[in-house]
This record gives structure tokens, C-alpha cells and sequence, in this order.
């Protein structure tokens, strides 16, 4: 099947910012699901459907049950915002713009072949599936040598920027780090220089010691509210002890368990599961400079969710208004856990 | 009258990525008004309107016509995230977080007395005392010291993130430079000390060469899409004539006129007028470090029209995906004012 060539799919550099913006114009072809946010997930089943599969670009990779069917499917995003076949070149245009080729990887992970299931209301053993299948998708491409970087994110929900109702999860391959990320590694590495640790480790112990930001705390991981956080209710779960790389990542059922907490407390403290979340991984170690990652970096799962308005200060300064008190989130969504987490082992 | 004594109003840093955020949570007692869209506009007559002046606080400038009636009319933002009357102190909190005093100033210009009249369809003279208005705020700002940085911008509509139908702006004036405007100005200085020239006048001159993302002329203003826009028809408005700071605007009828052209096109094109718009400007001049800003800074209008919607790709890299090819929003928006202008030349 065709996967839809592109006019035009570059990136462009602004010389005002430096900042990289991919110009996908066969992005504003999607389909759109919800244009009426009344009929969200009517249109069943979808080509992300059981039984549709032929109507998505090639497999890429599959997970089965005994009986055969698949459980999570990954295949080349239709729209994508980056393209395996683009060049991979970089140029200048004019006297000063720069741009290179839309060379990348665009995938879609369907999390489950059930239409209406819910992420949030996953048992505990599928979602374990869908982090298996980040695990080793974030691993397959690290052998393609021009990439630099893998991003995994969900956007869940109309408001969140999802087009399609059908649980899934999407994968960004870029052969450039993303400035998040860069910005992350220039205050970690001069954490490091200065203190000789990780600073998401030195973090991690004050949070711990000060208690007040935590969420809930299993075997290997935490879930918390970071100090400075930019959204109401943002969440962050990272892994106890020091790690980089989410390819390293072993204890997939707690970190499983850990996320179905927060998500159904989430869910449970605004009303309506809609939110984006975002794995922030240290780049693919390429070139030398990358070798420090391993001790500066430590992977997280960062939580935003709905609602967020991005408006005129924002814009303006990179800076963000948080309404809700850290602590305050915190605390909520604290004693929503723990009544969950009581009654599980009351039924036990 | 009260202004709300919040109980928290402070900066705190991220120590991961170095970003402040302001905790506000008095914003979050707002009232809101969109909470059903289709009920804009019915709170009819709100705090913002002409006879309502006493629900206010108190006023900080106005403008009246012969008959004594105001025009535009500027107070403190009842729900401020930032107030004069908070500390400007900064400390440590526990090893390694950061914190500052919610001092600064969050004003609401109401830049109409009329609550039906939309902001696209101001007459070019009211438009003028609305540009008027900033320009003397951000002045009058700047005899206080401890401000380095004054922001104003414009929420147009429930998705841009305005809380009140009432047409409006806001000002907020900051005792740290904002980040997004300190990426500006690293990447501006590094132009100008390697070509000695405005990196902003490079671009206006590169871009009236080329011609295929220029909107508008007039005689002191350029608007185009930029070369890496980042939303679909993104818009900036320049002044042909180097200038770092908004305060020494003089040609205002005919930014207003621009203004309206370009804000008028959106509307057409897009079928509403939803956007956000920021006016990006040189600090103030505090420190001597402040002083290189007049010669690498170039004042300019940035307008971010609906639909924005920040995912998870966006929160994970810092990048963007634009669906619109830059140069076919331009030239679309470009033959919506060729007509219009057409139209107004033949009238005369």
C-alpha cells in the first residue's frame, strides 16, 4: 500500500530562536475524528481496529496471544511527520535559513486491538504489553545509525491532540536531539561537574526525605509532583535507582503498576482521562559527547494533564502559570492512591 | 476594594530544565465564562463594561474622548499572577530548589467600552489608542526599577485561552528577562558579533528580496510568515526601520493599520477570530550587559492564530510540526488583503 509521498517534508531551522520545525504538509490530511467532540469514538471500528488491519501500512511489530491475535501492533504512521525514504541532508536556503531533509521515523502503536477500552482502565498485564513494545521498539531503532534520538508519547484525547479514538501511543525517531533534551543534559552535565552526581538522583532524595510532593513509591519506582511543576497536576515517575536509558528497563510489570495508579488518579481528580504523556530518555549514544549521558541522564515518564491552554505569556516567555499549589496536587492525588491501593489489599 | 491577598505568589525554578514557573493559585479562583462555548458573550454587562467601572480595581490609566467617556481603560488584574506588592527576594529551598517572590505587575487593558465589538472589526482609530495604550504602560513600567522585562499579549477567544469575552489585553512586567527572550537575544548577539548587523534586519531584508512570504507592506511595517513558522499561519509584524524597544514606536496609525489587515485576513481565512498575539521587545535597560540590546534586538508582533495544540511530540522536544507550507499561508493571506485594499483603494 502507499504510504502517502509527500510534496514537501523538511525541517526548518528559525534563525531568530534556533529552534526546528518539521513542515509535514500531509499532516492536514489526517482524518479527524472529532471534529464534533459529542461523537468521540463512534466511528467503530476504525482502521485501528481487529479485522482492518489491511487497511494500515505494513506491520512493523506485533505482539500475539496463544490463539494468534495480536495484542499491541505497531506499523509507519499514514501522515507521518517524518519519512524513512526522505534525504537526510542539511543546507542552507538564502543568506541565513537552514534546513535538512524530513528524515525520521513515524509510528503508531495501537495498544489494543478494543476500540473502547480505555488506556486508564488497561489491566495491569496489557499495559506491561505496551511498555514491552516501547522497550523494544526504542531498542529496534536504535540500530539505524543516522538517528539520534527516539521519542515515545501518547496524547490521550481530543483536547490532548489526538485524532483518532482508538488507544494508541506514538513513536518519533529524529536524527537531531530535541532542544527539551538538550536543555535537560546542559543543567545535568553542570550538576555533574559541580556535585559528581545525577542530578534526578539528588533530586530524588530530597523528594524523598521531604515527602510532601510524593504520589506513591513502589519497589523500583516514584510518582510525584516535581517542585516546579508547569501544569496543574503534572506528574513525573521515575526509576529509583540510577538509569539513562528506558532500553535498560527491566521491572516493565511495576512500572506498569505504577502508571495505572497515577493515570486512574488522575482520571479520578479531574474528571476525564484526557492527557499527554511523554518518556524523556537520554539520546542514542553516536558520538562521544554522548557517552556522558549514561551518568548525567536518568529517563522519566512526564504526565501533563488536561486541561492546558498555551496563551499569550506562554508564547511570549517559556515561562508558565501554575494555578495549583504542587503540594496541593500532590496531596489529592496522594490519598486517591491510597484508597485504591488499601482496597486492593483489603480484597486480598 | 481587595485585590485578593493570595496566600502563595511566588517564582520557583525547575532544577532540571531551568524554567520558572509562577505558582498563582488565586488565578485559579478566575470566573470563567467559556465554560459552555456557545454561551460567549452572554454575561452581558460584565466588570469590563461602561458603567461597571466601580467593580474594578482601581485605575491605573485611561483614555476619554471629547465627552469625557473612556476609550481604553487599564487596572490590575483582580487575579494577578504577579503583584507590586509581593517581595522580590530569592532564596534556596532545601539542597537545591530555587525560589523568588511573586513580585512583578499583571495589569488587564480593556481596549473597548463596547462588550460586542471584536477586536478585528475596531475601527483603525480605536486600534491606535489600544497600540497607544502599550506603548505608554510599557514606559510607565519602566521608571520602576526593579522590572526587567514588560510583556504584553493578547488571548482572542475560549481556545486562546481568554477567561473574559469583554475584548482585552494584558501586560505583565517581570523582574527577570524571560527565557524565550533570552534564546532571542543569545542568538541575536551571536549574529551581530560575527556580521555586525540586526539579525532581525538580515531577515526583513532576505525576505523583501524573496517575496514569497511577505503579506503586507506599508510604509514603516512588514508582515510575513516566518521561514520556520511553527503554527499554521503564524504571522509576524516588523518595523522596516531597525528599533529594539516599542517604547519609541511613533507611527502608530499605521501599525494599527497593519494590524487590522493582517488580524482581518486570519479571521477570513481561518472563519474565526481566535489567536494569540505578543509583542516581543528589547529588556530594559538595567545592567550594562542590557546595553548591547538597542543595536541586536528588533521589536516585532507575533500573532499564533487557532488552532494550537501542544502534544505530546511538542512537550517531548521542544520542536514543532507545521501542516501549513509557510508560503502557501502567505500567499493566501496575502491575496485576502490584496482584495481588500483593492476594494478601499476603489472606494476612494
Amino acid at each position: 500500500m502507499k504510504s502517502g509521498s509527500p510534496e514537501v517534508l523538511e525541517w526548518r531551522r528559525d534563525p531568530i530562536t534556533g529552534v526546528w520545525v518539521i513542515i509535514a504538509p500531509q499532516r492536514s490530511q489526517r482524518p479527524y475524528e472529532f471534529e464534533v467532540e459529542l461523537e468521540q469514538g463512534q466511528n467503530y471500528p476504525c482502521v485501528f481496529c481487529e479485522g482492518m488491519e489491511s487497511c494500515t501500512p505494513e506491520e512493523a511489530f506485533c505482539l500475539r496471544n496463544e490463539d494468534g491475535k495480536w495484542q499491541v501492533r505497531v506499523f509507519p504512521n499514514k501522515f507521518p511527520a517524518l519519512g524513512r525514504r526522505e534525504k537526510l541532508f542539511w543546507e542552507k536556503e538564502g543568506l541565513f535559513y537552514e534546513r535538512m531533509g524530513g528524515f525520521g521515523v513515524h509510528e503508531v502503536i495501537v495498544e489494543t486491538p478494543e476500540h473502547y477500552l480505555s488506556f486508564v482502565d488497561f489491566p495491569v498485564e496489557q499495559l506491561e504489553r505496551v511498555v514491552y513494545t516501547y522497550r523494544e521498539r526504542m531498542k529496534f531503532w536504535g540500530q539505524e545509525e543516522r538517528l539520534r534520538y527516539c521519542l515515545i508519547f501518547k496524547n490521550q484525547g481530543m483536547q490532548a491532540g489526538a485524532s483518532m479514538f482508538h488507544p494508541h501511543s506514538q513513536l518519533i525517531a529524529t536524527p537531531v536531539i530535541p532542544k527539551r533534551v538538550e536543555e535537560e543534559l546542559a543543567l545535568a552535565r553542570d550538576f555533574y561537574s559541580r556535585e559528581r552526581r545525577c542530578v534526578f538522583c539528588a533530586l530524588l532524595e530530597e523528594e524523598l526525605k521531604m515527602e510532601k510532593r510524593l504520589i506513591f513509591k513502589n519497589e523500583y519506582f516514584v510518582a510525584l509532583v516535581p517542585y516546579a511543576a508547569r501544569f496543574s497536576y503534572e506528574v513525573w515517575i521515575l526509576p529509583l535507582e540510577h538509569c539513562a536509558y528506558f532500553t535498560e528497563l527491566e521491572q516493565l510489570s511495576s512500572f506498569a503498576e505504577i502508571l495505572k495508579l497515577v493515570l486512574q488518579a488522575l482520571a479520578e481528580a479531574l474528571g476525564k482521562p484526557v492527557f499527554n504523556f511523554v518518556l524523556h530518555v537520554a539520546p542514542y549514544r553516536r558520538e562521544s559527547t554522548d557517552e556522558d549521558c549514561r551518568w548525567v541522564y536518568h529517563w522519566h515518564l512526564e504526565i501533563i494533564p488536561f486541561p492546558v491552554r498555551m496563551a499569550g505569556f506562554e508564547w511570549g516567555t517559556g515561562f508558565y502559570i501554575n494555578p495549583v499549589i504542587p503540594e496541593n496536587a500532590a496531596s489529592v492525588l496522594r490519598k486517591l492512591i491510597d484508597i485504591r491501593v488499601g482496597e486492593s489489599c483489603g480484597r486480598h
